[in-house]
């Protein structure tokens, strides 16, 4: 993509972030997530502080990054800060006599909104503003999607090559470790998150970390991985059974399979995310399996694993082209074990498209 | 060790943080941030909320991290939430009649402080405590240090194992994937911060990302590596240089080296944090390579990769036994390379011991 392109998605961003922060009448918007100014200016360095406003948007680094900045942060000013960043921020707001600035509130801390309020004075008005970006974040432009195309290929290659090796007698830990090291050699920058390998009675723990625990023949095997490329995340679950499944497991496996699908081919633009939800819940209540799915069915994924929208009961943001989530009924028994089939999904022409195409039927006899 | 010692060592720290509650007044300290509710409870889930306070501890999780907490957890009562966690701790809070508690300001975030004190009502007084837990981390326990010692350990070990592999035509991002893969094979339960590779002029980047850069002769090659075990992390930097040393790189090396050194040999019982800095940056002014050392000579390890104290020309905390520090001084010339040398050192007996003991000469004829 040329470089001309790729600065134009960022201006595109910030117009219509602008068009938001003239709805709540404020004459800019200080950006201090990190992800956020990566996402509003491209700059992508572990600290920055950013003013959105009509007249003018700046980026503030201290002199680190001050040359990555300028390269990155195309179409904005790039202000190199001697001392607090957001000291000078405050400064050039205050000398520009902006009067209402919204700030980020539920990214912010106390201790440093504190700060803001005692540089700011009596004439500037904070007013917080939270959520804007991350709600902008929710549909993706092509420059993104690209970036989650490329992650989730990579991670569903990375599966394919190592379910191979997923047979008895290798540990958790070190299947896990194999995957992780696979991901890095494909280029991708780093996880999107720590990868999960959970076997047996610990398949039916959805958040257990890998342990040194060896996979053993008749257990469940619940993998659960994510690429980051470009800045962007993947992710993806596949349950493996070390064995021939007899009918409990395949009955499992079956609903399972079967609530992650029927849930796909429901998504398309104008749906809500709850309607999700409400498919592949209604799936497994069929199954009397309802009571063993304890999360959403999937969220946001992006520049974060996890953005809105959340797929759950409540959630009633409605499904737009450039949407990407995942999908990822599972079924938890205590003590047996359980089965999780995840995919990441964008919504494009209206309809729904798998980006991570690995396998779903995966019985080893071994 | 001994279940009922290690739930001991729980129940210290709780009573060290009750004598500053004390000190300040406060009738508790509602405890947000994770990393502190491990270091207070031994609970390691992803989501919890806990109120420490002289007659009663209490922590809050929700269902999926019950039984993980009951078990984790000793020494003080743990509850299931069914709503939101906060909330219920607030509900507790109120019904126990305190009146003045502390919160986490620095690492509450505005939103989650607005939400409390809607909750907390008039008669509830909050009181912004951030930092307290974080300043009794400073020093180490018995527990603490046998985990970073474990980390280090096996941080020093993986670098030993690949300096043989460190050779021209490998790719930066490569070796840092192999070295990834290493420590979790090893047994630890992540990395302490993603590994920097970065050779001939990007070693002078002091932040620089691994690259898809082939290592080159007559480079200059960063390694800073870290595992987490335990909890708890390690961190080491060596520079490799590819070929037979010219003497601008010798003198380069030797600079850096010896500000190491010497800083190491500096550390003990009541110097304080600025009194390290000092001493490794005379050695580098001497050679007048101070204003290419850009950043800090260290800082705390422990829960978390940067802690207190700063080893910086400012921070006058008084080192005592049981603190973790890093102590590495770094050199970087644009356009020509860098050198850093970093070791995790352990103040104990009033002396400095250092923990991450690889081999500091590494020049490869290749």
């Amino acid at each position: 993509m040329a470089q001309e392109t790729h600065s134009q998605y960022f201006t595109l961003r910030r117009e219509r972030l602008l068009a938001q922060l003239e709805a709540r009448k404020l004459a800019g918007l200080l950006v201090t997530n990190l992800t956020n100014i990566f996402y509003l200016t491209g700059f992508r360095g572990s600290a920055g502080v950013a003013l959105i406003g009509p007249s003018r948007s700046v980026l503030w680094v201290d002199p680190r990054y001050t040359l990555q900045a300028r390269e990155q942060a195309q179409g904005l000013e790039v202000r190199e800060a001697k001392g607090i960043l957001a000291e000078e921020a405050v400064r050039w707001i205050r000398r520009k006599r902006l009067h209402r600035v919204g700030y980020e509130d539920s990214t912010l801390t106390c201790r440093e909104f504190s700060f803001l309020k005692r540089e700011g004075g009596r004439e500037l008005r904070w007013v917080p503003a939270g959520g804007v970006v991350e709600d902008l974040r929710v549909v993706k432009d092509a420059e993104e999607i690209n970036s989650i195309r490329k992650a989730c290929q990579l991670t569903a290659e990375v599966f394919e090559e190592v379910r191979q090796e997923i047979r008895p007698g290798i540990r958790e830990g070190d299947l896990a470790a194999e995957i992780e090291y696979r991901i890095k050699r494909k280029g991708a920058e780093g996880l999107a998150f720590d990868t999960i390998v959970c076997s047996g009675k610990r398949s039916a723990w959805p958040h257990a970390r890998p342990s040194a625990k060896l996979l053993e023949k008749s257990n469940l095997v619940i993998v659960d991985l994510g690429a980051i490329l470009g800045g962007y995340a993947a992710d993806m679950t596949r349950t493996v059974y070390l064995g021939t499944p007899g009918p409990r497991v395949r009955r499992l496996y079956d609903a399972v399979r079967d609530a992650q699908e029927q849930a796909v081919a429901a998504v398309r633009a104008g749906k809500r995310a709850c309607d999700i939800d409400r498919v592949a819940r209604k799936v497994l209540e069929r199954r009397k399996l309802d009571n063993y799915f304890t999360h959403s069915t999937g969220h946001g994924v992006g520049l974060e694993i996890h953005e809105r929208p959340r797929l759950g009961r409540s959630d009633k943001t409605r499904l737009e082209d450039g949407c990407v989530i995942t999908v990822e009924p599972g079924v938890y028994l205590e003590g047996f074990g359980g089965v999780r089939v995840e995919d990441t999904v964008l919504v494009t022409a209206g309809m729904s498209e798998v980006l991570t195409p690995a396998a779903k039927d995966i019985w080893f006899t071994s």
